[in-house]
């Protein structure tokens, strides 16, 4: 059976715009966040390692997210994260938040496992290719 | 002929994470500045207007970048912004990041014009859908 | 006995510079963020109320910060915040940053109730008057 | 006679917070910016150089700010740099920022040239330090 990676937090005063809703770059902070949860929690490969350390990261290659509702200052936002595919040096997750039930937004991200000096995409290793394995929910596909 | 907005910038420090590149949610506020950029010089149909004084705004109702390569501190980057489509209360930007002529990144956006307060769609008004209509790019429809 | 309010929280990826070390802008966001918790979950007077349903704010008058040293990412940082002094509009926070036991900074900051309209501070309600009054630290004045 | 370097930007709506005003953590983000110009523009000493190639940076140390007013969308804001005191190894510029003639804040800030890897301040090479002696103001020492 397949598992779900699950965050939650609230929307603070900083996420917010003069409209008195969440400017949505900030959410992209926040997926940004959940990502490096998921890697450093559920596959133990944190970005910390894995960037700092040994000169490799997970760059961003595609993201698409379809807004559904506002969300508001003290909000309590609920972050689901599911693998779609896992390629040779990439992933797709597919990651929707909601807010007591309501959902807010579906996105679907692609990150690339790359070399940053060079740029180059890299094969994933073992560890962390079997860690995810876990999270793909076939029906996706 | 159809026109194109234009804008350019250089990438500071703040844009830069851990890896030395444009950490990718910081392209989303950079997205959401050509956007007013372009509401405000190209439409004259400021935010500061729209959203502060008359209650409407135009959140992002889908969004879909993706990414070539990655951006450096100090590089100049050169955005460009056309018309895919404008609908009754939707609008779908095509917008380019490249630096030197290389290509950054691709986005197309929807946004959707709406009253902040009960988040209902409204139709655009005449002026800003006029002027809008210059920069609609046909032979991408 | 004075009360000390105290968060901690790690540091992210998005908290960090090309330099490896957290961006201090980004600080002045945690900074804000323990305010605001403070706000809410100590002297129940959050600014979702305040700020948003009864127009109004607590912006800065006056804030210091002295850095001791660098953060990284993945540090556990534990911030705690005790009261300097409360006016009839305003309110001294001393606010410390710290990580396993070794200071990162020491903030002093002035905020101001007021009218976020007319911008003209106001005298503090007597509820979060009375709650700050726990966190006054005497030997600091 | 000194030399005053200044920088002008208009406030986006990425800056302003929920009550409609710049979110003060912004104004830093702007403050580095300045900053980094200076660096850059006046000092011939750039971020991109000395940070990413060579290893040392110039790290916050100290900083103040007095808020005198609020700012709102579409402000245009400006910004002067003059120094107070070059040290061995530090810097110390006086930063305001003013709005049509009226002032929004008045910022203090002592910023160290370090090795990024080991954390230790480094005398400044006589380049940069020849160049920085033309934004001294003497009387405020």
């Amino acid at each position: 059976m397949s598992k779900v990676f699950t965050h939650n937090r609230q929307v603070e005063f900083n996420h917010c715009d003069p409209a008195g809703i969440v400017f949505y770059p900030r959410y992209f902070e926040m997926i940004s966040s959940v990502c490096e949860r998921f890697f450093s929690d559920a596959v133990d490969f944190s970005w910390a390692g894995t960037v700092m350390k040994q000169g490799y990261g997970t760059p961003m290659g595609n993201i698409e997210v379809r807004f559904h509702a506002a969300s508001r200052l003290e909000d309590w936002l609920d972050f689901s994260l599911n693998i779609k595919k896992i390629g040779n040096a990439s992933v797709t997750f597919l990651i929707t938040c909601s807010c007591a039930g309501q959902p807010r937004f579906t996105c679907t991200a692609t990150l690339v496992y790359a070399n940053i000096a060079t740029n180059a995409s890299h094969p994933w290793p073992d560890a962390p290719r079997a860690a995810m394995q876990h999270y793909i929910t076939p029906s996706l596909d």
